[in-house]
């Protein structure tokens, strides 16, 4: 049983990661940080974790005092900034650090600013970190001490276009995505933004073009798949509903591919996956509803005659595949455990 | 007073003409047709219509009886091909007839059957046809006998896609119109992929590429404002909320052209348009929720140092600026009337 | 034309009440206030109200400010403390005004503290005051100058619940108000309780028994339709909704009453009124739906062969019948105008 | 592993119980049957099942052909009428059978017409039927052949009036359950009641007083708790979410018994229970979310100083504890196995 802490419990995506480290085998949980609720139960603060016994009678503390609690895991679902500080004396101690906060994603520490609005508090220990998508990034993962767990956007982003880059099936032009959000990807702070009235039924653009803070890393991991990287558009939405990430992408096709290679691309690349299908022709169109509370990603590509552009669509659950669950897939592959360890399915 | 008929009362197009004729100064209703619910009255089978006197003790009629009573108007929301037969009589005694249908919509009989899989049931009536959005059209339905209403996301998807391919702003390369609905787009009659438990909570893409049978109507007027058109590319999503379509449109600036010249060609265009706003850099991207049950457009332009490609975002209510609303806004301007007329605001 | 200023226009029933004012023939608005706002257009804050001409152009301003203006008539959405302050210079410069807040809605200013947890602001111009649901207080409100708005679970059952007291039809035990209401009616400030993935997907109940502070309007009006009063239980619930008050109210009837006379006494006090339908057996049950976006109330009478209880259920939407609308009614009433002006339908 | 065969498999309890038996570790699925699909796998029809092992593979087949099939245990979701046809050829094959629909609910033949239409098809087996809620029914349920498992509304009234009742702490007067549940309640068959645009943005009350089927097995139950039993009423609403149930039930105490007396019988009865929770004063009341996709019951008891009247208030899923995770309790029970056995938490 591997002793496991978990900072910054009570937003959306520790929740998550509570319900999922309930059910792990492996998983015995020794902390739970949480600076607003310091000195409740989780389970008090979320009456729908009253059933977990893994959590049930453990205090949340907060994350200074949680430091001196001897781990062998930590998952930090803290903000941003706040994440690199806390996270990174667990690493000098030992720990595994699996960190859902953008901290560790961009390796070039002079991007941090760029998307993040301040400087990365740690530049000198972004070398260590490795980001990973298990299906994409297996090998580099497997023993990894410090992980940077994708974010939800360019989880559905990457997961189609990752392989399209690297079998060099994409061609000149901008590649556009257009991505469709649950409003649990904007996080558990009230704002008049996320407020029940002013979402539902609503449908809103937002960030639109280059302007997400997503798109370092989702143009990082596509540079490192083809040279020369792609030139990405990225448009995210905020879609009334509570999770749930739809991501259509319109590829410029590289001479001599089609939609059906381009498919044909991904089935190869993702044959065996547990948590990755794509779809066959004859399956259709996915929904975000087929994935919804799993970790899975549904592939599938419309076939036009045309052939001018090569769509592609994939559903995620964004606080599943796209933070928590895949924070649990990555601390099995890290193990070299199977990857669905924990998932019950 | 003009004296009115409605056929197809019992849709969602149906009742919401029918919220919208009852406020109209002009509009006197002299028959409402439903075949599903004949002989019942109109606000005993929609409770919500209780309050509207215009149409509160009428009976609803089978469109077959309704064929013999005076009228100056009919709008028609009758399903395609049923629509067009029940429509011309009308014509040929003297109405004037808007067809909330596609039945008018293509000029050319060829295209019918390719997106409506049967053959134009009286395609010599198609040249006396005339398709309108008053914004662009309104110098051809002043005075017109039998106005096709355009479809929901051709509403969504011309006006901000027109008066750019009239300026010569779009350069090559496939437009991508990526489109957002509510589910009332669907319709009313019972089926599994507009239940609640089905829609809810998920959003799914349907028909994308080249295969919505809207796209007939869009490539046609497209072809109308640009010699040559272009290269459409349209996907339809299903977005669980009642009413509302969101429509981004990727558009490969012409040599010469950048979102800005973009914004200023919509703006120049829509200056002065009671329902139609294109907001400014300032005002940010507009939501559905800040069109519904309104007769309006909002359009946004998103910038991009880059300027490969331009962000155009449009807003409407599916029901209103995309049926019901237009069809009263073509009713007006056939007559030279102010066309907020009886849009109350 | 009225002169009209609008105190606290930001919220969703200031917002409501600008889209109703809008149509009105004899409303001019001549100020809209808002302390978080001063300085922007009300149209800039709330998008949607972008086709409004009436407000269009006009800048908000603190409270503080709109004090100077010479007006007709003030409506005031501020939150209760508050709106007493900031309505009696208005009355004292010979304004009518209409409070949307709960300060002058209690008679008895030892009640106030109990339900509002501080001492009323200005007890001594209670007295000046009218409670006014017009169908049942339309003699008192004519010609009243502080016109106390009343709240929307209150309209949901008194509405029902005070014809059926004043006609003696009520027997003895608790009367019982089973009360769900849509989210807008915890209003617009940010918090946890409203936001979107807090809300959507889950019902609650809050607050029930004898604890919610709109208890002690709904006692007051009942002891004055009835000697002694009503032993009123009230249970207000959070539904997934935006707008709407659906309340099923349990009444133990009096010797020699039934649901059927329950209903007569019902559709006898409310015949001709023409926001108040009392639906018919063959009408069955209402749904908030049916009223959403009127002034409207709709009330069924459920039978059952024992007769040990009376099942009245009423709906309406919180936001109009339940705020702005039934403040524009008074208005009305206020005047002797029709009450039904400025509603279009 | 126990052999199992799942009829109606195309339902949403059929969907929900396939989720729920694939993470069960005794749960060998040896067929499961739809009329609507067969021929097709369940994964294929729900693509939400596609990573679901157990049932991937197998391929629907119609309830005929199922019957030769050698099984231990039968979850029929098959609609009431059918369901008793289907099931008992496995009875009598000495297979478990535990029935989610009403056909085994109701002791009494004659009193099957009465909720259901038409005369019970084989009301000489009703003898072998053990209704059971096993908080409630742990003892009957152990080596029962034949389960009836109780629909989801009488789940949520039952277990909070059952231990009352018993205690006899219940008084003179109605007992009234105004019960709130959500769309999937009704279903899968597509309706209008139940289309997205229909039930969205409203709630509706239906069938209330004492019409609704679900009556009987609610009377008949707390009959067997208290002599006389109860004369409840009970009105269902339906809420704009997919699934829960929230019930607030007004009891009249008995003498002598107050809201925490009455608080006190429901945690001493479900004291170490661990699907049953009883919330102290402190922690307030309960929300359908937060039980949502778990075996859970939470009930808070509201206290009012007049002691006129106790409000107990419960949540639950309607899919899971009130249909196929009670279902899955109930083998569990009958078995004499842990009865959170496959449940993960």
């Amino acid at each position: 049983m591997a002793r496991i802490g978990i900072l910054g419990a009570t937003g959306y995506t520790g929740v998550e990661l509570s319900l999922l480290l309930e059910k792990h085998p492996e998983a015995e949980i020794v902390f739970i940080s949480s600076e607003a609720s310091a000195g409740q139960e989780l389970s008090a603060v979320f009456p729908r974790l009253a059933g977990c016994d893994k959590i049930r009678g453990k205090t949340l503390q907060n994350a200074a005092s949680c430091q001196s609690v001897s781990v062998d895991v930590v998952f930090s679902c803290l903000p941003h900034g706040a994440s690199a500080e806390a996270c990174l004396p667990f690493v000098d101690g030992g720990a595994r650090v699996i960190d859902l906060s953008a901290d560790f994603r961009l390796a070039d520490p002079a991007l941090y600013p760029k998307w993040y609005g301040k400087p990365h508090p740690r530049p000198e220990r972004l070398p260590e970190a490795v980001y990973s998508i298990p299906e994409l990034d297996r090998a580099k993962v497997l023993g990894a001490k410090l992980i940077a767990n994708p974010g939800c956007y360019p989880t559905s982003v990457l997961l189609p276009l990752v392989p399209l880059a690297k079998a060099g099936a994409v061609g000149a032009g901008p590649v556009i995505a257009d991505s469709k959000s649950g409003v649990s990807g904007a996080g558990r702070k009230p704002s008049l933004g996320t407020a029940y009235c002013e979402t539902n039924e609503s449908i809103s653009a937002y960030k639109i073009g280059r302007t997400h803070q997503h798109l370092g890393e989702m143009t990082q991991q596509l540079a490192r798949a083809a040279i020369g990287g792609l030139p990405l558009i990225f448009s995210p939405h905020l879609v009334p509903m509570e999770r749930g990430i739809l991501t259509v992408a319109y590829v410029p096709p590289a001479s001599g591919f089609d939609a059906a290679m381009v498919r044909q691309i991904l089935a190869d690349t993702y044959a065996g996956e547990p948590f990755v299908k794509v779809l066959s022709k004859a399956e259709g169109l996915p929904a975000t509803g087929h994935v919804a509370h799993t970790n899975r990603c549904h592939i599938a590509v419309a076939e036009m005659p045309e052939n001018d552009m090569v769509l592609v669509v994939s559903v995620i659950d964004n606080l599943v595949k796209g933070a928590s669950g895949q924070a649990v897939q990555n601390w099995n592959a890290s193990n070299g455990w199977a990857e669905t360890l924990g998932f019950g399915a």
